[in-house]
């Protein structure tokens, strides 16, 4: 018998804690379901509800901390992602992700900074995370973060109305 | 008999007239059905076809322009759906939107420059108005203007094919 | 009888050659299928591998070597929907696409630069080509190429899952 990892197994693994995820910070939802289809907002790099870091790319971020920025976004859409479908081993494919960047005019590493959210993405969700992507460099994002990520992503079956209830 | 105010009776309590939709600036489409999605091409911030502000966040916009730009961008938002729908009252959800800030590199309460759109949706559409966000802070914009919004929406039914042909 | 010139039939009478697909540049995909949607990743203003202008509208490109960029821009896309379809006669509708624009802060032409590509989708799909759009100025882009473009699509049918196994 073959037994594959699951999404929740490989977070054990790896030793990776999803924290409870951020709420949204204005008039709108963290995440819409619709069908068995999710939209996650635009999650930006906090862990426990603090930045961490801010500023830009080629100005006051240096690379590797752009792409530590990126992996903070990555927790928090799959924490978004666990809360919309109750597991992340319902998760049936990580469609699209859009990376923004805050980027100085000649800093044109955006796919560099990405590529820690898509490795961490892939790391955890395996062959359901391989996912399409657009990186751009923005002017500023909110609360001065360097990065910005929103998702869309497609689940196993369409969650309980008690569940998208209590968790929308 | 409990009646629930629809979203088409909310705009006439609010006062609020959706005026015909703004046309495309250039060679696409204001919005495309797909079944039972509509996808509304980013709106900019007129009122009667002329840009309510123009410039930046942090630079020569302040934020309660960027609001109400932001409020405007809502408004032809709306006006595409009902393009779209026939009816404010046929928009099952408002799913996601995307809002761009025109934003100097200091500026980084795009989130409170949203709301102004969040909430006139939210005000107009109800229940069916609650939505996933992105913002972000970008270099310029088309026309000069602060703000530019698009949408993803679900409807109730798939338009007929001749509203869908007069519209588009 | 009536015959409606196909897609890959208005490529010929055009002249037009479609490159191979260019690969993602980084840990994600190019395009993801899921049922009949396809998501294609940001295609930035390549020829050859290599990009065909790099800068800011507004700084050091002009409008016209902007809009020959979203035109480069448009082929790539071109090029990954023929691959996630097989065939560009098999895309049903071109949905959205979103033009990001590198853009100094006062240029403000981002839907001149953007038609580039709209016309060229038009004009190779024809009425499946007609398409909602976002066009923004962003502050800097990957490989310093003045412009890129993300898709959103329908193909007529769900490519074999050998097909598509074989092209993500």
């Amino acid at each position: 018998v073959t037994t594959v990892e699951s999404a929740e197994e490989r977070l054990v693994r790896m030793g990776l804690t999803i924290p409870s995820p951020p709420p949204a910070v204005a008039a709108f939802q963290p995440f819409v379901v619709w069908g068995t289809s999710v939209f996650v907002s635009g999650q930006i790099a906090t862990r426990e509800g603090k930045p961490v870091a801010t500023g830009q790319l080629g100005v006051d971020v240096d690379l590797d901390t752009g792409v530590d920025a990126a992996r903070a976004c990555a927790v928090n859409v799959l924490a978004q992602l666990r809360a919309a479908a109750g597991s992340l081993d319902a998760v049936a494919r990580l469609i699209k992700i859009t990376v923004f960047v805050s980027s100085a005019a000649e800093f044109t590493q955006q796919p560099a900074v990405a590529d820690g959210a898509s490795r961490l993405l892939i790391d955890v969700l395996g062959p359901a995370g391989a996912h399409a992507r657009s990186a751009v460099g923005v002017a500023s994002l909110p609360l001065g973060t360097p990065v910005e990520i929103e998702a869309i992503a497609e689940l196993r079956t369409t969650p309980s109305a008690d569940a998208r209830a209590g968790q929308e």
